[in-house]
């Protein structure tokens, strides 16, 4: 392992019907504007931008040194809400450092983890507080909120990890959840690339 | 990084009311007479072992590849109690890869988390619900209850960090969490030794 940076112990507070963590260094905002190409209905995502540019989902990162042997903390705040019939999601993302892992507890909300590897494997796992999920090496992720709350995690990774988003922005997830009689249903996306 | 094991995806759900993880791999449970020479009061300790092999803490462990890379995940929890004057805690460790962090997520209780770094440098943070602990790199450290109820928490640490008990259980950590007045209080360990 290379050098590792030395800090201070610290310690934090998570609020979990807000997700808001106190105290953090940098607050991420992603709205519709950002997700430009990522929900599968165009057309209703115009619609809904010249209304407003909807919040979709914010992150609070406490900052410590990008290393391996750091490790990185965030929360994930997914807001309830749909794109024609897509749930409102995270961009998703690969690690840059594609071999390290993820875990995301659960804190508030009912939801889906969307994760596929490199080799376009891929699995859903349920979110809804007191649950964690295992992000292993190799998988991108995406938090889908198909509730009607914020869906709230704790997220924990290595340092140095990295992201690599745009894979994700060119190839897209291989499935889609979208809302079908009410309930949400995991179906193909049709515009999927494979990356093999 | 060298080569990283592939697994597929999990969850897993945690009880913040008993720290019982589902489903786990491995539970360790450490008893008063697994803690020799810990506490600082041992003819207190010795008079508490005639009467019962008290269970001081427990760990509910998920199990991966323990591998850089991959995150290993816990949760730990320690009973309420005193040896003497001194609240129950567990033994503390330094990562065997000391240049690796850990974070713990307090669920539930009251304690207090105590570091102490290779260079003897120490800081004791506050647990307690909803409450974060970065342990830094090259920090040991030891969960100690001063509350009522058990003391709750998730733990995430590297893949391949390991552990290393054998300094604590040599030298010790410089401060001791005692009780006076009713109150936790932090005291100098007489019995520690340095590191350097």
């Amino acid at each position: 392992m290379e050098h590792v940076t030395r800090t201070d112990p610290f310690s934090f507070s998570v609020d979990p019907s807000t997700g808001i963590v106190t105290p953090h260094d940098n607050l991420i905002q992603r709205r519709l504007s950002h997700m430009n190409g990522m929900f599968m209905d165009q057309a209703a995502r115009e619609a809904m931008l010249e209304v407003e540019d909807t919040l979709l989902y914010e992150v609070y990162e406490v900052e410590v040194p990008d290393e391996a042997g750091h490790l990185m903390v965030c929360t994930s705040i997914t807001y309830p809400g749909k794109v024609g019939r897509e749930y409102f999601m995270t961009k998703g993302h690969f690690h840059e450092k594609i071999q390290t892992a993820e875990i995301y507890s659960c804190l508030r909300g009912q939801g889906i983890m969307m994760m596929e590897s490199d080799r376009g494997d891929w699995k859903a796992e349920p979110m809804t507080q007191g649950r964690a999920v295992y992000v292993p090496p190799y998988y991108a992720h995406r938090s889908i909120n198909t509730g009607q709350e914020p869906l709230i995690s704790l997220c924990v990774y290595p340092g140095g990890a990295g992201h690599d988003y745009a894979t994700i922005e060119t190839k897209g997830f291989r499935k889609l959840v979208l809302e079908k009689n009410g309930k949400p249903e995991i179906e193909d996306n049709p515009k999927w690339k494979s990356r093999i």
